[in-house]
C-alpha cells in the first residue's frame, strides 16, 4: 500500500479478509457497501475498494445485451452452467437504470435463473436500484472488481436496452455480446440505436423456433456489419446462431469468447482497452464532478437561469455566457 | 442592452455600425478581430458580438460536407450564383482543423471559386487557420452571427471530412448537406465515419459522367438510409443527384433547402433547434473551461500523471483517483 490509499478500519479489514478468502456474506456484505449512499459509507467502500483492487482483473468480462424477449435470462443461466461444468466460477451483474423506477425488473428475481443460483460456483445480484446511469453502472463496475477479488473467473454483466446503458456496459467489459430475436427488423432497431457498431460479437437467440428465419437474421446481420466501422483491426465480429433453450451453441459461444480473448491478448489489445476504459471513467467521473460542483456554486445557481435563456433568445452568445459562468468561479 | 452586456467602445461602436450598415471592410475587420487570440482582442470580440447578435438569426444556415475530390468547390460555386441570381447575398465560410497544418486547404484560395468571389453579392472567407477544432468552428460560428448583421440571407459553412469537423459543422447550421461521389463505397465511407447520419440532404454530385452509376448511389444511400435513425419526424432525408459542373439540379437543390426550412418551421423544430444549438454550444464551452481549469491548477497538475499511472495499472480505482483530484480544488 502506498501514499495513494486511505487506511482501513479493522471491521472492514476483515470484510476485505472475507473477500479474498472467499466467503460469499463478506462479498455480499462489500457490495452492500459500495452500493450505499451514505457519506461515510462511501469513505469505507473507496478504502475497501482500494485494498481489494490490486486482487482484481483476473476474470474474464462479459457483457450481454438484448431487447426484452431475446431469452438474456434462460441464455444467460445456460451460458452459467456451461461455465460451472467446465470448473468456472460465474458470477452475474447487472445494469439496469430502470431498477429504481420499477423496483429491478432484470435479475431481481432470482427464480429467473433458478439452477444457476442454487448453483455455489454462482454468484447472481441484481442491478444497484438507485440512481442515474452513471451512478448504477459505476457500482456495477465496482461490484465486479470486488468479485474479481473474490476469485470468481468469470464476470456476466446483463443489462437491457435502456437509455445508454448498453454504452456504460461495453465500457466495462472486455467483450460485449448482442443478443438478437430471429425476427426481420431486430437488428435494424440494433443499428438505429448504436448497439451494433459496439458489439464484439452477435448472437441470434431462439434459433430453434424457425432455423431458416435464423440464418436469414443471420445473414442480415451479417451483411448490416460490414456497413460499420470495425472497432478492432484484430477481430471480425462473429455472428452466431444460438438455442439457449435447448442448450444449442453455448458451448461454440464460449469458444468464440476464448478465441476473442486470445486475440486481443495477443495484439496486446486486452490490456489496452481495460487501461483505456479505467482512464474514461475516471475522466467521466471529474467531468461530471466538475460539473456538479460548477452547479452547486451559489453565483452560477443564481445566474445560470437567465444566462441560459439568452443564450436561447439570442440575447447572448455561447462563448459570452460561457464565459461568465466561468468568471464566477473566480 | 442590458446587464448581461458588456459596454463597446466608440472604436468598435463604429465597426458594429459599419457591419450593420453593409460594409464589407467593417464585416472583414470584425471577423479578424473575433480570430484574434490576443486576450483584450478577445474582450472587444465579446462585446461586439453581443451588441451584433440580436442582429443576427436571419440567415438560411447550410453546412455542406464531402471528401475532397468530391467537387465541393464548383457546387458551391452554382449554388452560389444561382442564389445571386434569386437576388439573395451569400456568405461562404469554413471550418477546416487541418487549416493550422497545411496553411488553409480549402477556401484559401478565392480563385478555386473565382466567379462567386466577383459578384458584389457573395462574401467568401476562408477558415481560421489556428486552435483546436472547438476553437476553429467557435470562430466560424461567431463570422457566421457577423455575416447575418451585416445582411447575408444565405451563409454557407463548408467542411472536409477531418476529424469531428462535419459534426461541428452540423451543430452550427439549419441543414446539413452531404456530398458524395458515384462511386460504390463513398456511401459507405459515410455511414462507417457516421456522417451519413447527421446529414439532412444527400447529394450524389458528377451525375453527368455517368447517370446510371449516380442512380445506382442513390438507390444504395436510401436503403442504407432506411437503417438509419431519423433525425427528424417530420423530415425524410431527400437523396438528390446533380451536376455542379454542368449546373445540372442546382435548382432543385434549393427547392429542397426551401422544403426543408418550411417543414422545419411550420413543426417549431427549427427555432428549436437553434436554440437546442445554442445551448449545446455553450454547455461545450463550459466544460472544457472547466476541464482546463481543472487541468491548471496547480495540485492537480502535479498529482495528475502518477494517478492516472495509478488508475491504468489498476492500483487505484477511477471512481478513488477522480475523487481524489476533485478534492484538490478544494
Amino acid at each position: 500500500m502506498n501514499a495513494l490509499h486511505t487506511p482501513l478500519s479493522a471491521e472492514d479489514q476483515a470484510l476485505a479478509e472475507g473477500v479474498l478468502a472467499g466467503r460469499l456474506r463478506a462479498l455480499a456484505k462489500s457490495i452492500t457497501l459500495i452500493e450505499s449512499r451514505r457519506p461515510e459509507h462511501r469513505e469505507r467502500a473507496t478504502a475497501l475498494l482500494e485494498a481489494l483492487l490490486p486482487h482484481s482483473g483476473r476474470a474474464m468480462r462479459v457483457g450481454i445485451s438484448g431487447v426484452p424477449g431475446v431469452g438474456k435470462s434462460t441464455f444467460i443461466e445456460a451460458l452459467g452452467l456451461h461455465l460451472i461444468d467446465r470448473g468456472l466460477k460465474v458470477a452475474v451483474l447487472a445494469v439496469d437504470p430502470s431498477s429504481s423506477l420499477t423496483g429491478g425488473s432484470i435479475l431481481g428475481d432470482k427464480t429467473r435463473m433458478e439452477r444457476l443460483s442454487q448453483s455455489t460456483s454462482a454468484f447472481i445480484r441484481p442491478s444497484p436500484s438507485s440512481g442515474s446511469l452513471g451512478g448504477v453502472a459505476e457500482k456495477t463496475r465496482e461490484a465486479m472488481l470486488l468479485c474479481e477479488a473474490f476469485g470468481f473467473e468469470v464476470v456476466i454483466v446483463e443489462t437491457v436496452g435502456v437509455g445508454q446503458s448498453e454504452t456504460a456496459v461495453a465500457g466495462m467489459t472486455d467483450i460485449f455480446c448482442l443478443l438478437q430475436l430471429p425476427n426481420a427488423g431486430d437488428d435494424l432497431q440494433a443499428i438505429k440505436k448504436g448497439i451494433m457498431e459496439i458489439a464484439d460479437l452477435i448472437v441470434v437467440n431462439k434459433a430453434d423456433i424457425d432455423p431458416r428465419a435464423a440464418q436469414m437474421a443471420k445473414a442480415q446481420i451479417k451483411s448490416a456489419l460490414h456497413m460499420l466501422r470495425p472497432a478492432s483491426p484484430n477481430w471480425t465480429v462473429p455472428v452466431l446462431t444460438l438455442s439457449a433453450l435447448k442448450n444449442d451453441g453455448v458451448a461454440s459461444f464460449w469458444a468464440e469468447i476464448e478465441r476473442y480473448r486470445t486475440a486481443m491478448q495477443r495484439s496486446g489489445e486486452f490490456e489496452g482497452k481495460r487501461r483505456h476504459q479505467a482512464l474514461a471513467w475516471m475522466w467521466e467521473m471529474i467531468d461530471s464532478g466538475l460539473r456538479a460542483r460548477f452547479r452547486d456554486h451559489p453565483a452560477v445557481k443564481k445566474n445560470l437561469p437567465a444566462l441560459c435563456q439568452a443564450v436561447e433568445d439570442g440575447q447572448s452568445t455561447p462563448a459570452s455566457a460561457a464565459l461568465r459562468l466561468l468568471g464566477y468561479l473566480g
